[in-house]
């Protein structure tokens, strides 16, 4: 019996004093499987043998850089929402089946978008810079009930944040690859490509899209031109979906308003970016969905499919390898 | 006809720079009525012979020091939603009628405490600080779904605050005067008098209570040691509600984990005062329902009372000038 058990490779941090050294709980299927721990460096002399791979941690070039030693490998599960980084054509070509932990990071991702916007709205940002000068200052603030918001991605983060952001009263318009009128979530989708001649229409813009070719740069110096005077910017998908240059720009000579921004084109950000200068800025460093308790939802969603996939039963989260996201409505 | 005109008088500010010189569409009413306007230093001269006062601009003891000279008064509208500064027993025992501006702040500051909420679960000081720094930090926040929070005071923005929190996924509770199980906004409310009993069971504790002497040092040393630790306070009631240097205290060595204020025992904030210094401490400037168009909200509120007035119909929003607010369910 435990010469047929399945084997799982788990990559795991090279840091030792990284905070999320394994996945919690990995003994409920120890039983049925072999897990085997290997670092980025050591994944090539682990991975040979490996039916699964739970990419626990990750970086860009790792499962590539593996990749001749994956001799036996069906299925990948990436513990994070977005698998820009490791999608590469050798995989795209390959029957692995890769999945993601779609769903742990919405609500959070939608409670941090709402607060950007109240926290802008209401000039939260003010506050503390006028903190810093011990200055009392009153100034008149925005309605949040009844602003338009543009969300960017119609897939569950997009949704979720279109339903979170209905609930605090904002009007809600989705852009996405498909035009529709009659969305549950969202009513009017208006198509992704076209965001240049709706933006100027709406006093939030958020950005939800997975990166893929077809978001990459797609907010455009044109889309940032065109935008509301004032609007207010939100980007908690991925920084290279913006021209950060132009977004720069437009946050410095206007239009834009300001920027709530958790997603950058490089990230950490550089010391150097000019985005750290700017007041009209809010940054978070990749955050906004990692609420207490995140990597036990992370591994939880990783076992349960481990447990599905021992039971030869259907995957949750299977990522369409060519889009580069996990297939919604 | 224009004899019997009745008069109200418009107490305007002294200083001519500030940007609330006088209501707007005054001209609605001129037909009817006779407009005086008065600074707080000529108000005693003007105030004879007028039936109706708008306090438009207000401080403190303008009404008490030219009490003296309100002759004909029947009635005072505030252009707030706080009438602590106004009444005085000569007032109180007077047929002079109070109505306030009650329904105009109630979404507005709603949003803001919603944005409090979420800005302290996310970190988002965090965000601002670091970024002074230049400084990348990935950090573990909170959620908001399913935190539990503590609304003190059931009147008209109390009850506005537990909607908006509750539509943001919040476990609401109320405190009021009077403990009931069934409230249609709160559920359960329970004793304000008892808040340090209750105190330690919420992870957000909201004052939206207005000034009486009841209220008055409610938020004691006593109930800001029982909070639970880490818990976040929001005042957008009063100041003199909370024991200030025990707030501070409580800030400072714990167990409160963060304040959001917006109003404060003195105000303007003096320069002096630790709070500007503390880290876990958001500082507004009395103005969280103060959004763009509040001014033409607080006169059309104001000019529709007034109409009400001179057709003798039921006045809207009638102080309890023994209670000091507007009585609601």
């Amino acid at each position: 019996m435990s010469e047929s058990r399945p084997v799982i490779t788990v990559l795991i941090p090279s840091d030792p004093d990284n905070p999320r050294p394994t996945p919690p709980g990995l003994e409920r299927i120890e039983d049925r499987t072999e897990i085997r721990l290997a670092t980025a460096e050591q994944l090539p002399e682990k991975l040979p043998g490996s039916q699964g791979l739970l990419l626990w941690d990750f970086f860009s070039d790792t499962v590539k850089n593996a990749w001749h030693a994956a001799d036996e490998l069906q299925w990948i599960h990436v513990a994070a929402a977005g698998v820009d980084k490791l999608l590469f054509d050798e995989l795209r070509d390959s029957e692995v089946t890769v999945t993601n932990a779609q769903g742990i990071f919405d609500r959070p991702i939608a409670e941090w978008v709402l607060g950007a916007v109240i926290a802008e709205a209401k000039d939260f940002a003010g506050n503390y810079r006028l903190k810093t000068a011990k200055q009392w200052k009153h100034r008149e603030t925005k309605r949040v009930q009844g602003a338009k918001a543009l969300v960017i991605g119609t897939g569950a983060i997009g949704r979720e944040i279109a339903r979170v952001l209905k609930a605090a009263g904002l009007e809600v318009t989705g852009a996405g690859r498909r035009a529709r009128e009659q969305d549950e979530d969202f009513g009017v989708v208006v198509l992704s490509e076209d965001l240049a001649q709706h933006a100027g229409a709406f006093d939030v813009i958020v950005n939800a899209a997975p990166l893929t070719p077809a978001t990459t740069g797609m907010i455009s110096e044109e889309v940032l031109n065109a935008v509301k005077p004032g609007a207010h910017f939100v980007n908690i998908g991925r920084g290279p979906s913006v021209d950060e240059p132009a977004l720069i720009e437009a946050l410095r000579e206007g239009p834009l308003g300001f920027a709530s921004l958790d997603v950058f084109a490089e990230e950490p950000l550089p010391q150097a970016s000019e985005l750290w200068e700017l007041e009209n800025v809010m940054i978070a460093s990749h955050m906004s969905g990692d609420v207490e308790g995140w990597r036990d939802a992370l591994a939880e969603l990783f076992l349960d499919n481990a447990e599905r996939w021992l039971a030869d039963e259907p995957l949750r989260n299977v990522v369409d390898k060519t889009a580069g996201y996990v297939p919604g409505k």
